[in-house]
């Protein structure tokens, strides 16, 4: 007889550049998980609560919005990449392909990108690696890479210190096309009067005049997406070892403030888009607990042509997640969230008619 | 560059008689949605919990309950009617119309009735809308007035006082037809043996047994209605001006403990109802907050005949919410709603063989 | 005019051996309630997850894990058995029928099988039942026995002490047959490599590295399942009554705790199942309260043939959930959760390649 304790997930020494993660799992996009997150994310695109106003714009029904893609395809990859992590460092050249739709199956796989020892602590590291989402016909969802800080296993263990090509993953924003014959104009009372392509001025920064308390309900909601990683759940781990875990609270999941704050800028930036493009980079800046309350702001960098589109404009934009902190006397403004983003916006000529 | 804040919602003075807001977003029912507050709310009715019993009876599938259709279509109108609102004073004549199904898109506008400044408060007036809500097939699903308290945004503008007719909106339940084939009496066993209109006599009062704790899942739930008001969510704003908030606290969305006192008084009033006619009057009468156990009774107040269904009657009913707070030794009962109401019952001669 | 106060669900006094209790509502499976379940009680088998999958093998489509059945079923049952009752003592020969599906709807009756009063407490006395559950087309999904110690409404009434035989209730796990044309190596990286039935060695003890805190949360799932006990969600009544109620605590709804142990276990043990088969007994042996973390093991037991399909092997297993109990500077390990488990398993011989 034997006791046995499965060490799930990988650690520092386990990764290798070039080496391809299948994930376990997969996910079909129920109604259920659909309505949870896109509810509770304050999304207020059309796009994901009206399958009226979606198939009137040619999608098939309500579309799956991004950050609920995003937070889908990433949860597949933490087990393979990320529960063993102390921190997830960075998202870069994360890009949407084709629409998601209630039903859809994404299944997502990984490629080690790089692998590179801390120079200050022997018992951590870097991983680089590349993560694609397809739906249940192949077609990619999603790719992006992340650099993810990870624990070794073994301290003494050699590293397989390196790095190999990304994957060239092809993959264009999937959008119906433009037709006139639609008409858009009927609909036009169902989003914002101001958050078209002409409404935008570089340099402006919108202050979303909207926060969301972050509950306990963080607990359910990531176990939700199939996130294994215990410092979100695992209160009696992280309730024993104060030090290791900050002070003992369960860290909220950072899916969680991403698709927040995605939610919170809607009503200013998002509800006349038709999709994320891009997010060249994204970081999250400082931890969430419950109880912290979320805000957000926009910056707007520039609007540019959409290739192909006369009816669209990409509008390039940072958005920044933000809390506040009293420190004494003091209330203190602590950026969680950093996110680059694109977005396909209507333009108001054509869409308002 | 600017540094923009937008005030979404309108304040007082922006209220003009006569004006009618056609709301953003609209809302698609999924079983997301359905499953979630039609359990969430307690409901006993097997018309919303059993889709063989909703079809054998003629309805094309589960039935979405008169508590969501309610939240549905009110919320929506929350962000033009009362983001800026103090304290929502009434509802008057709720009608309801066609059933709603699973898939259903709700869309909603609203029409100002009134606008009366207050003779105390420079900065409150009351606004008097009436709402609203269509399908997808442009069928009404619910039609209400309500009163609000609005907070002005300038304390010097002028108000547009004064007061407009409401639409005649013509909606009446819409029922199948009562069919002897259909062997009701197979499926009386799915629901309670006591709830028939037979059973109700004028005077009685139904003290509901169960109670149901209220927790933070409030603020999720809320959320995912789409209802944007501030106080329901947003903690921050809310502990940093206690003196404006109730001692700091988020208060309770008015739906939740409306559709929970629905819920409570189900099993002993509305699980052998085919669905809600009308609420002639509704007022929450004191805030709910996290942690407060809903309670609720029912006052039978009359039985009438159902126009052209011998095998229905209309139960006139009050349905009130409580409360019970500690005062040192004491124990205070405390109304939190109440509700005039007119179900349309299944006589037993009819249903039960 | 009367006021009343209808007191649900039957008194010790009530039971009748032999008695059979057709059980009310029933239950239509919506996306909604299946993914709130499903992916809250962190199950990793496929089947439950993804849909292409699930169809790959033959399914109709995603299948609802056996703990969601189980829940569906006991739910029902709880308002006629055990709205009343003190503790529930004994879950026994639990035994799973066909698979279920979304949109399918469950309907439970319960008969019963013996009454005996308590030979120490005049108020109390233990029920055993046995409860089936079936879908639309009358076929059953689960049949089980329980034991359940149930409060007299009436201290004097007379008992219907008594046994009466068990109805016969044929029911074999539903699976579609094996067909090797179905390619299922090309599925394997879905799941786990080191679970397939040749992974078991009798007498192994297997730590499920992974645990999960229950939050407030279990109140609002609770009610989504329509368990109508109130010592889960009527904290007023419990607060008032300390010493009744565990110290004034919501109690935590078994099958919460039931549910999560399977979840657990799943990537261990589960996620190479084709399906549950049976529990021949199961116990709860400690209450759960929000805020604990509860963990799993699982011990193998025995590994034998499956009648008729050499692609699968039948695991004996004991799973068992514990939490953790500071007492001073000691840390006291207490099993919460008991049953005795027979699933049928995957051989990696039939489907790896």
């Amino acid at each position: 007889m034997a006791v046995i304790r499965k060490q799930r997930g990988h650690f520092l020494e386990d990764f290798v550049p070039g080496d391809v993660y299948r994930h376990k799992g997969g996910k079909t996009v129920t109604e259920g998980l659909f309505a949870l997150f896109t509810d509770f994310s304050m999304t207020t695109n059309p796009l994901s609560k009206n399958a009226r106003y979606a198939q009137a714009y040619g999608f098939k029904g309500l579309v799956v919005p991004p950050g609920l893609v995003m937070l889908i395809v990433f949860s597949q990859s933490v087990e393979d990449v990320s529960e063993n992590a102390r921190a997830n460092l960075e998202y870069i050249d994360m890009r949407f392909g084709v629409p998601v739709y209630l039903g859809d199956t994404l299944e997502a796989e990984t490629r080690v990108l790089g692998v590179k020892g801390s120079s200050s602590n022997p018992m951590l590291g870097v991983v680089h690696v590349q993560t694609t989402g397809r739906n249940q016909a192949g077609q990619v969802v999603l790719t992006f890479q992340r650099k993810v800080q990870v624990w070794k296993r073994d301290r003494d263990a050699a590293l397989r210190d390196g790095e190999a090509a990304p994957e060239r993953i092809e993959t264009t924003l999937g959008l119906p096309p433009y037709d006139p014959g639609r008409r858009y104009g009927e609909l036009a009372h169902l989003t914002n009067t101001d958050s078209y392509l002409e409404d935008f001025t570089p340099g402006d920064v919108i202050e979303h005049s909207r926060g969301r308390v972050v509950t306990t309900d963080h607990i359910m909601l990531t176990g939700i997406l199939d996130n294994t990683s215990q410092v979100h759940c695992n209160q009696w781990m992280v309730s024993r070892d104060p030090e290791r875990f900050v002070g003992g609270q369960l860290i909220v999941f950072g899916g969680i403030p991403f698709t927040l704050c995605l939610g919170i800028s809607s009503a200013d930036v998002g509800d006349n888009s038709l999709g994320d493009i891009r997010y060249a980079t994204g970081r999250h800046t400082a931890p969430i607990f419950a109880g912290d309350t979320v805000f957000a702001s926009t910056e707007i960098r520039g609007v540019s042509e959409f290739p192909g589109r006369p009816d669209l404009g990409v509008l390039s934009a940072t958005l920044r997640g933000h809390k506040f902190v009293e420190r004494g006397d003091e209330v203190e403004r602590v950026e969680i969230f950093h996110l680059e983003r694109e977005l396909a916006v209507k333009r108001r000529s054509s869409y308002t008619t």
